[in-house]
């Protein structure tokens, strides 16, 4: 490890999955600074965001291949950076994808899933880029091999992927349309630029989306619901058109009219982000700060939904829980490290 | 219609579905010769193959959509052709895929998906082609977009479909690996090129296929079973794998572990031949014609379960659903005509 600061190993606060269980189960504890390995940075966390991903984890409760610290993505400052990394230095401020361990006031990341704060940003908004950017690149651009014109349908409009993904396909083109629990949720998924948005409580949005289509239906669908919408959503579906599931819900069975399916030649798809290779990882970072950093702060903006001190994180899950979040719940663990501290501007 | 051979307008026999049932509603009834379209040409049928979408069409009875006589696929003599048609002319010996109406004397096919009569086969030979040809290619190449190299496992592997898609695939220099009901079933599977079959009735196939690659998987699996084998199917694929439907089953809903999918990013796709637009077909007949076409009579050859006079359709029928039947049936519609009749050989 070259370009070390001084770093108090003592210091390092991070809440831990200590059982599986609700969201008391997420207990303050002092851990050793993590060291970085010869491909990684060690950052300050200014500001990590809180994913579903984070709760489901906390509900299974503490295993041998993940990090007991749940988080995925964090924003900092860089303080040290391992022997083969050259692209980034001490100092750098930087949000990136991490392998858990964001709930911390220090997290290791590969560097090459690191990417740069954005000039118009602060610490807060970028903690809340990576998870959103590297899911809605990954499943739009990989697996569901969106094509340019083609029409796209997001669930969860005003989720943390959700909102990200309706301005990254509208700023690229695309006929985005969304489906929200509340009208006024609806109004902000206009508002992030869906051409419509319809109310999945009180709407009948597949039939709406054919409507708004032309009877067309929509290329490529986003569900982070499970099994809740799949037949409506093969009503909605273009023909050869895509559905992409980035969440097993609660784990109940997918199922569906296979013979609907079948007349379209529609594909039920879906992926997992976490335990993508690193290397895949690495191609979509590429991918996004080529093509999507330019338009950050100007197209794309994350919503915040609000910020927690580090050591309220069990807040922070019991709110996203309850299902009414819009936008991005960041922790700040700058709240757990000591007055005397250095404070990073956020 | 240039060129009209003369003909009896008394003479066409066919078998209808009378109603939805059993086979016993496949009745014998005297119908006029169809006119052909200026696309369009006239056959006199020498063979027509039976397949399981005749048996589930007579099921569901007649509508409005369809010509009451069932049979996608038969081979015979052109007697006519329409005004455009330039490619073909009366005395040309072809097997066609028909939308309907082969289980006759006379059937009109679309020029564009009419294909030469290979040299080394018989008029029942050629009439078993079409249907399994063309819904191999198009689940395989333009659904599932098999790459070279990438290794398949098709179920159903005496099948009228299954047979043929073991020997077109092994001939691509693919692995193609199969299951079949019985232990014979499964030695002829072999003897078509599969490297390995299992029987799904004793053998647990998904870990037998992962045995047989290595723990890697296969990339693409043909399943003609519905959500018989959906659980299954993700465990014996590989990552990014297609899982592709020719049929919905007995019309339950289709149902597996969504998160089992995701972890592969795994495809659940499918596709229904008939409803296909005709420029659709035309597409597939020509890449037919370009690439398989001079590989028929020697690597691939259409396996015959047995022929039987049109007369007795409901008696195919019947075997097919008793589910004892490798490789296709045809059914000769010769039987049915005068004996002063011309007969073709056959």
């Amino acid at each position: 490890m070259s370009g070390v600061m001084a770093i108090d190993a003592d210091r390092q606060l991070a809440m831990v999955i200590t059982a599986a269980g609700g969201p008391e189960v997420l207990q303050p504890r002092r851990e050793p600074v993590p060291t970085c390995g010869p491909q990684q940075v060690l950052i300050e966390v200014a500001a990590a965001g809180v994913n579903r991903h984070d709760v489901n984890q906390r509900r299974r409760g503490p295993d041998a291949r993940h990090s007991d610290i749940p988080g995925l993505e964090v924003a900092g400052r860089i303080v040290a950076v391992g022997e083969y990394v050259t692209h980034r230095k001490p100092g750098d401020t930087v949000c990136a994808l991490v392998d858990g361990g964001g709930y911390a006031s220090y997290a290791v990341a590969d560097a090459s899933l690191t990417l740069p704060v954005p000039h118009a940003m602060t610490m807060i908004e970028a903690s809340a880029l990576p998870e959103a950017l590297f899911t809605t690149w990954h499943n739009f651009f990989t697996v569901a091999r969106l094509q340019a014109g083609e029409r796209v349908l997001i669930h969860g409009g005003t989720s943390g992927v959700g909102s990200i993904a309706i301005q990254l396909l509208s700023a690229f083109g695309h006929e985005v349309y969304a489906t929200c629990g509340t009208d006024e949720k609806c109004e902000t998924a206009r508002s992030l630029g869906a051409r419509a948005a319809f109310n999945y409580r009180t709407e009948d949005f597949a039939r709406r989306t054919l409507e708004a289509t032309g009877q067309r239906g929509v290329d490529v669908i986003l569900d982070m619901a499970g099994v809740v919408h799949a037949e409506a959503n093969i009503v909605a579906l273009a023909r050869r058109g895509r559905i992409v599931h980035l969440s097993p819900g609660g784990g109940a069975d997918m199922r569906f009219p296979l013979r609907a399916l079948m007349q379209k030649e529609g594909i039920v798809t879906g992926s997992l982000l976490r335990p993508l290779p690193l290397d895949e990882k690495a191609v979509i970072a590429a991918a996004l700060a080529d093509k999507v950093w330019p338009r950050l702060g100007t197209q794309i903006r994350p919503m915040i939904s609000c910020t927690l001190p580090l050591a309220q994180a069990a807040q922070a899950h019991q709110r996203l829980e309850e299902g009414d979040v819009a936008g991005k719940i960041v922790l700040l663990p700058q709240s757990l490290i000591d007055a005397d501290a250095p404070r990073l501007p956020i």
